[in-house]
């Protein structure tokens, strides 16, 4: 009856998971939402009420499927000062949600069997993307540093993936960031290829120490394409993303985004304009920042104090993750059904890759529990994995 | 380099007649808008505001794929009030506008060269999100009254489609509503089959004269899907429409829905059921249809009183759009074209065709101009159509 992209896509690992988490008795280190302290209520309510005066019932109207001009222009005057790179407005589509972007860039290039090198482990929202178009996922090893660049080189020999997919600053899941000597390495090797690069950045702009790196745009220029969000920084509920691509991408993307949606909420793309000229968005990124940065070493903290040893563990220089390597053969599935018993939830990383399971790997969010709750929730971690060894 | 799925879709013929339409100077019957001075604007932002005070920051977090509960809750009980059907709150998903059902429904539904069949005119939207998954369209013929049935049951002895699309209240292009007698017909003919029949449903509620007729639901309770949206009666900018679906289709849209956005924006989700507690829908609707009524039949009249007495056109009993028949051989391109030139835009017919060029129809929407405009606007295109014979 169904379609055969959407009849091999098993039920949602993990909304299971983060059902379970749900439950306020769980200590949950399991969901990736950015912290509900930090958002500015306050100047979001300010920004809406002076939309609705500015605008007035236009803003309530149908709008374009590019998106907003006034919103796409602060994007581009964005990437120009973050990254110093040169956007063009006409090559910025405004989505739901990067998620979207991953979707309609699925949509666009992907026939049944189209091969996609991607990161591993990489973002389970891309591999659900990709994979409703039967994508042929390529894994390609991401460890401290980067990308394996021979296990990509020997990945591009055998085969000519359409994309390949990173989130090069402070991963999801891994916290990982690629150096710039990696990222020049990587674009080295897809250089006269025809691959699209997709650089996938919900994290960028939450780094807490150590110095910015370079967007993959200045390596890769004709063949990068951007992801970004506001989902991170500013609001996740408004469903708020784009996509930079160059214009022969862009045209199919738009066709894609007419028959998908016809456009993204266009009251909401005022928002965060007016959001965006009213107040700074780099101060208010500041207290992001500042919370997380204290979290995240609670939780280093804590791990140093109670894991065993030869437990290993990434220390990220910023984003909301960080990530954890039990010995080899130990199942974190099997230490997951230990935890949850004990009330304490995080993901197990066998979602984040396409063709393992019984991994013994796992994610830990560090951005939405208090200093107490998280030494609270390692220690009893600690416990578990000293049953399970 | 792209998929074939995209390869094929041409550039949007109708964005470039809206693009067209866009010019001021343009006397323009081509948009599909609703009336902006209709925008509930000061209860809109009125329920916005409670909104941030009720929930606060939460408003602004990451929400569920389904969608807001309370809002789906009052959608259910709308469908009794209005129709008297029984809808469970779980079997209706929040989408971004009813754009993104059809997306949905595509992507859950169809493989490449699946059939489905779609009135004939039919609406463009729905072909374009179909016609990105490829499906083979199957026109069954709609005319006052509504679909001939002989047609339909023609159609489904050759063929075995997974859907069947229709717009049967006040049908965009052509403003014909299906009696009730059809609607039972068309159930009687799909009876026993696997076709799911798609309700798409946004004007109903826009009923100027006449009576209600019966959902799809209650004939075919089994096998039909329904699209709802609060564009046409609220707010379109926000892009909110929902879907209702029995459970076994339900569990696959959401899998859909998850990879494609993962939630519709939460924010005005509850903007909109906050209006929806506070205020008063069907006194807000009765504005919209006294205004759309005096507007339909300005547009009638200036027809009566300028075109050809062999010009047909449909009187619609409500919605936005209303639907001319040229005599056989006469291109309403060929009409755009001069009358382009006049300043007077509309839609041609080929676009809601799935396999015709050079058709003899074209749509007029009624909802965007005042009184004198239509009848200049409607005389300056007789002049055409006189010039044309």
């Amino acid at each position: 009856m169904f379609s055969n992209r959407i009849s091999d896509v098993p039920k949602s690992f993990i909304r299971e998971i983060l059902k379970v988490s749900a439950d306020p008795s769980i200590i949950s280190f399991a969901g990736g939402l950015p912290n509900r302290d930090l958002f500015p209520v306050e100047n979001i309510k300010d920004a809406t009420n002076k939309v609705f005066d500015i605008v007035g019932p236009d803003v309530l109207q149908y709008s374009n499927s590019e998106g907003y001009k006034g919103l796409r222009e602060q994007i581009a005057k964005r990437y120009k000062s973050f990254y110093g790179i040169d956007v063009s407005t006409k090559n910025i589509l405004i989505t739901n949600g990067s998620q979207q972007g991953l979707d309609l860039l699925g949509k666009i290039f992907l026939n049944e069997g189209d091969s996609v090198a991607i990161e591993e482990p990489g973002y389970l929202g891309a591999i659900q993307a990709f994979g409703v178009y039967k994508a042929n996922f390529l894994p390609v090893t991401v460890s401290e540093g980067g990308m394996d660049v021979e296990e990509l080189k020997s990945v591009l020999q055998n085969n000519e993936p359409k994309m390949i997919y990173t989130v090069p600053n402070f991963q999801n899941p891994s916290g990982i960031t690629y150096t710039n000597e990696n990222r020049k390495d990587v674009a080295e090797v897809l250089k006269g290829s025809d691959v699209y690069l997709i650089e996938d950045n919900p994290y960028a702009e939450l780094r807490f120490s150590g110095s910015n790196k370079k967007s993959f745009m200045e390596f890769l220029p004709e063949h990068t394409i951007l992801l970004g969000t506001v989902s991170k920084t500013i609001v996740p509920s408004f469903r708020l993303g784009w996509i930079v691509a160059p214009d022969i991408v862009m045209e199919k993307l738009l066709v894609a985004k007419q028959a998908a949606d016809l456009h993204t909420n266009y009251f909401c793309q005022r928002i965060v304009d007016q959001f965006l000229i009213d107040y700074s968005l780099d101060e208010h990124i500041e207290k992001i920042k500042k919370m997380y940065l204290s979290k995240k070493q609670n939780m280093v903290n804590a791990i140093k104090k109670y894991f065993p040893e030869e437990i290993e563990f990434t220390d990220p220089e910023g984003g909301m993750f960080l990530w954890v390597t039990l010995p080899k053969g130990i199942s974190s599935m099997d230490l997951f059904d230990m935890a949850i018993k004990k009330n304490v939830a995080f993901v197990p990383g066998d979602p984040f890759y396409t063709n393992k399971t019984g991994v013994n790997t796992f994610r830990l969010n560090y951005t939405n529990s208090d200093a107490d709750t998280i030494d609270k929730g390692i220690k009893i971690l600690s416990e578990c994995i000293r049953d399970i060894l």
